[in-house]
């Protein structure tokens, strides 16, 4: 049985030095890019081995554990789009002065220490580790059992180059006992980790929300809507349409639904049809939608409308207002992100104050809803709860702040 | 049986009136401000009636319970105090264009549904509503037992207020079942409660944090320390070290250790100890300082270091060195506040960076540690853990943020 607290204890020790590492941060991260590249001929030998592992695994899970050389130097660059990134640890958020004459500062300063849980990916060990190094932390992985051999020589890997910059390798480390016992242990590893951040499938993120006993953000489920208003340009809607669906329907920003005004659904709807057809995509449609078109789709069930199919498939519906759409949106998503088609103001205005989510488009496709599309140059996750951070998250949701407090000897009256 | 889903649906339903009250949130606050003291007889039998069922309790906790004419005015003014703060919904906190031209405004939004379980203290029940309306939130309270009476009163002449008002009266709602099942259960309320915050005892706050499937914000405890460095000024320690434990010692941001730097043991201790003593204070103390004084002073147990007593006792400990008093405090501390006494300029500097607490103070007592002495204007509590909000939370730490983003027909590349 792995010693989880003893884990806790060692990353916790590494924060002291980790918080105040300042620019010597880049320059390992430098060196764990430079390093990785280097040993990418061992890091390929170990991902075999998983490969070989796991031979009965869908085409699609094969394709998220391989790693080659160009996928390593894809990994490497990321580190390299980490380093330019500004150090998220030590800003000035807010200061002033109080009323006793203290002055009061609040400074950014890091989580400390980060558990991250998450599935297949192998690049998810590295972006993972950059990024909570980067902003000052240490951090505990838990990866996929497919991945365990690939996940172990990385981490060694960074290790290595992490003690070699003169830095507490503790830094960074792997739970590399896959079992479920030892999963649940890890979410409940309370007084160790700051925050555990899952990164995965569904049923993953649900297993931590129900067993976590630490501070935990919730990730990526993703039921997208898009609204065309009657007011909509029937180009923008379709175009838009098409790519929140077909562009790449794997992920959590593209839509699941279109709910579309029914003064505009005899004229779009056909044409908006033919052009999802077109990419791919299979409809499934309310009454209405079955009544205007020519083609067979099949008709909509209940449950329809809160499946994230990560797939080419999309449920249309008509409305007979912009408040039946709002309403039904705010109850059948996930709170990631919905976006309206119209050209009127006051709707769109009104779209955006009353839809609950992360991130409220207008006239726009929600495939944007992206650390790096954002502009946040990185992304540890897509927080779909409310607390501490929500959407994307870069490098700022790493952070938390502490309040520095200055005086001359003031007491409390 | 209390149907807390049928009570989470309605505060839900609630938030969609609420997150765009606006102005109007103030003059429904001022109603309530005035039919709670108009109302003062029928809370003040509802207390008695609390009262009556609670005669067995130690006199501070009926203190606690109690209300009187002047109370409910105190608490009244609570609220006009919250209505003077400004509104922290709607703010924009950020925005940027980015690459693909897409106007992206992070936007302060309330959180939604707030859950508040707390003890006995009934003047909760109007703090947690003001501060939770005012941030366009629907509460969902759940009291301690003691004050049920008092609590239910309270809630119905709130809720005809806020009907008066022409605002959902969900806004607030009391969950009058006190059994702990039923609180279990609150804590377990996914999908309705946005966050949790527990307010009393360790006690309550430690089977929150067990207990709880919802986003927690964990607050309160606080075993917080002064550390007197060689360089400091011995009138400031003494004057700090008084304030900092006997001013109010019942509440989490007094101290419970002082450490003390070995070269000023000798000097500073003796009369520290008197004034201590002078104030009420029971001390322990570690060898070293059983063997400066001539006070008859018990040997500190190791248990006593992680103590928050909440009373008139303190631990002394001496310590050899500024790194020695950094690492006791980080292994001993809640990550509340800690202070330090020098005039020092560098090893204020090491105190604050390397301390890991919510507060951090030089020369200055840890009783500041509270959303009115630190100007926030109000405290809905004061956060131990780094997600989200550390220290104290005033309105802002009860609002989250969504991301609106406007465009002309954007889609992802």
């Amino acid at each position: 049985m792995i010693d989880l607290k003893n884990m806790g204890a060692l990353a916790k020790n590494a924060t002291v030095q980790l918080g105040s590492l300042g620019e010597k941060k880049n320059q390992v991260l430098q060196t764990v890019a430079q390093v990785l590249v280097a040993n990418a001929d061992e890091i390929i030998a170990a991902n075999k081995k998983d490969l070989l592992n796991n031979k009965e695994m869908p085409k699609k899970f094969v394709d998220r554990l391989l790693l080659n050389e160009e996928r390593i130097k894809e990994i490497s660059n990321g580190i390299m789009k980490v380093i330019s990134l500004p150090d998220p640890v030590g800003k000035i958020i807010k200061g002033w002065k109080n009323q006793a004459g203290l002055q009061i500062e609040q400074t950014s300063v890091p989580l400390g220490v980060i558990g991250i849980i998450f599935e297949s990916r192998p690049n998810v060990t590295v972006d993972a580790f950059s990024l909570c190094f980067k902003a000052g932390n240490a951090v505990i992985l838990r990866g996929g059992k497919e991945a365990v051999n690939t996940n172990k020589t990385i981490v060694k890997i960074i290790r290595k180059a992490l003690l070699q910059g003169k830095v507490d390798p503790n830094a960074v480390q792997l739970i590399d006992d896959v079992s479920r016992e030892t999963a649940k242990e890890f979410m409940q590893l309370t007084g160790y980790l700051d925050v555990l951040i899952p990164r995965g499938s569904k049923a993953l993120i649900k297993a931590v929300m129900e067993n976590a006993k630490v501070p935990v953000i919730e990730t990526g489920s993703g039921v997208c809507n898009l609204y065309i208003d009657k007011y909509a340009d029937k180009d923008v809607a379709i175009q838009i349409a098409v790519n929140a669906k077909a562009q790449r329907p794997s992920v959590c920003n593209a839509i699941e639904n279109i709910l579309i005004h029914k003064d505009v659904a005899q004229s779009y709807l056909p044409d908006l049809i033919d052009a999802l057809i077109a990419n791919g995509v299979e409809i499934r449609g309310d009454k209405e939608v079955l009544q205007v078109t020519d083609k067979q789709i099949e008709l909509a069930q209940d449950s329809d409308w809160n499946t994230e199919y990560n797939d080419y498939i999309v449920s249309i519906k008509v409305v007979n207002t912009l408040d039946e759409a709002i309403s039904f949106i705010n109850k059948h998503n996930t709170k990631h992100s919905e976006t309206i088609v119209t050209n009127d103001y006051a709707r769109a205005q009104k779209f955006l104050a009353q839809i609950d989510a992360a991130c409220v488009y207008v006239n726009a496709s929600t495939r944007f809803t992206d650390g790096y599309e954002f502009g946040l140059g990185a992304e540890i996750g897509i927080s779909t709860q409310k607390l501490h951070a929500r959407g994307p998250m870069g490098l700022e949701a790493l952070t938390s702040y502490k309040y520095i407090i200055r005086g001359n000897g003031q007491i409390r009256k």
